[in-house]
């Protein structure tokens, strides 16, 4: 059996991608099972229910030399806390390629896409394998909620089509009415903890290489209603001060991204944020809150920002 | 310009991945250019004569920054010199995944399959391209080089599957008889250098880990007439003493593989090496000669083992 799993504060797109690769694979012949490293954000309960799908299971420990498939993340910090002695047989991704190393030739997809899912769908057809209506909207489902439906940076022509493909394979008439739905449901954040607020969508990067290595945790928290964030400004900063000195960190940033109007308002913890926010992106700060602009895109607009901000001088 | 080279101490399948992989992306509309890292071994230069194709130019040192398409390798001390600097934004492989990182998200493509030409086949099916004769050619050559004409235990389905489609599109009519030329002329070996012999298809590999890092030289000579290798063994023991030093190296060996009757002998070089041999193979050693039995495959049957051999304990 193989275990398959998306990242740790799971997304949408790191859950449906469990589940829709885990499919694929039990169609092609390899006994797959997917699981989740975390609890469902709002949006994703919101997705699953919809899809009257039930969500995966926790990945229990695994014994070292399990096989594992990842998907929609490669780097151990954001992975199964054993993933060392895990046996790496194949990763479907969208992102850079981190620390992650396998010690048999494995089975590798990766491409500059703006969603796991998008690549999903190339496996489908590549396998000759009609896409099933459920995979269809899971798949549909993560790609809307990886590029906020195509606002962000990230989003390419493959997103696009494949949206345009799977709408009606998976019976979805109004792709934008769908996409608010979704956008509303993760926006509907309740009497949530501050600390999960935080860690909904957060994580830990290690800057500076080897010669100067340190690591910053970033959290985003996309929404339609940010007043509600900044309503919470004072708990979400103790969560963020609580994380930094828990996790050994350099620096913590919270992103509020307001999907519809497509803008990032970052919380500033200390002056150490304060005056690397201001010297890598030039933003203005004002009280506790840097303006980041149109920097909707942790992994396209922040974080290669950042990574040259505290590369070594060669 | 992206520039699309295979490893150092190029073999067939580097050399032509690199040529096969520059001629798909410009069909793709990506301005690529395929370079080589060494000298043609014998049998590459017999394919290429054959195919009536020149070779690639030697690799340039690239300004930092630069992007880079990697095929058959993904590991830096098996690749241009200053990769770190460099920006890989492709890879083709079908080796074990190593110490390559990316600073944005790159197309990867890794399959656990006998030779990288059996993915750029898969590549051209991919994008709707037909196979050209020559492409045809080239990748055939390779996966009957990597394979030994399917001998290999790193064979699988679908290079026999890929071989089969191939041959009629390149006109080869008799693959048997193609692959015999092909390692009659690897196995011409003439008045070669002994450090040549050694440095053909050598790699260095780390072992240990971060724990008790060091490396050994691993070279291979592929053959149909060992006889021949054998005859110069006091000069290849001296070639190997030579890279140890010269290289830092904690051991070296040299393996002559009989493609005909799939058996491995090699070279001792110290008690250093017969110790490791005779512990991790349980290999019998006469004189300076190591009986490994029929393993042929460098990456399936040797390096694996030494990696267990010398992973730190848990």
């Amino acid at each position: 059996m193989i275990a398959v799993f998306g990242h740790l504060n799971p997304d949408t797109d790191a859950i449906t991608a469990a589940l829709v690769y885990a499919r694929l694979l039990t169609r092609q012949g390899v006994d797959a099972t997917a699981y989740r490293l975390g609890d469902l954000n709002f949006e994703t309960a919101f997705v699953l229910e919809q899809a009257g799908v039930d969500a995966p299971a926790l990945l229990p420990e695994l014994p070292a030399g399990a096989a594992v498939a990842l998907v929609d993340h490669n780097e151990s910090a954001q992975s199964a806390p054993n993933l060392a002695e895990l046996n790496v047989t194949r990763v479907v991704d969208h992102h850079k390629l981190g620390d992650l190393t396998t010690a048999q030739p494995p089975y590798l997809r990766f491409e500059p896409v703006g969603c796991t899912g998008t690549i999903l769908l190339k496996l489908h057809r590549e396998a000759g394998l009609p896409v099933e209506a459920l995979d269809a909207r899971l798949m549909l489902s993560a790609i809307l909620s990886d590029t906020l439906h195509f606002r962000s940076p990230t989003t390419t022509q493959e997103d696009r089509d494949a949206v345009a493909f799977l709408a009606p394979v998976a019976g979805i008439e109004d792709v934008e009415a769908y996409a608010l739905a979704m956008f509303a449901a993760k926006s509907d954040l309740g009497d949530t903890p501050a600390d999960t607020l935080l860690r909904m969508d957060y994580k830990v990067f290690p800057f500076g290489g080897v010669a100067a290595p340190h690591s910053w945790g970033i959290g985003v928290i996309e929404t339609t209603n940010p007043g509600y964030v900044f309503g919470r400004q004072a708990e979400l900063l103790a969560a963020m001060d609580q994380a930094k000195a828990q996790d050994g960190l350099s620096g913590v940033l919270l992103s509020v991204v307001d999907i519809l109007n497509e803008t990032n308002r970052t919380l500033v913890l200390s002056a150490t944020e304060e005056k690397v926010l201001r010297e890598a992106f030039g933003a203005g700060v004002d009280g506790q809150v840097a303006d980041l602009g149109g920097r909707i895109s942790r992994k396209k607009q922040i974080v290669p920002t950042l990574e040259g901000y505290f590369a070594p001088q060669g």
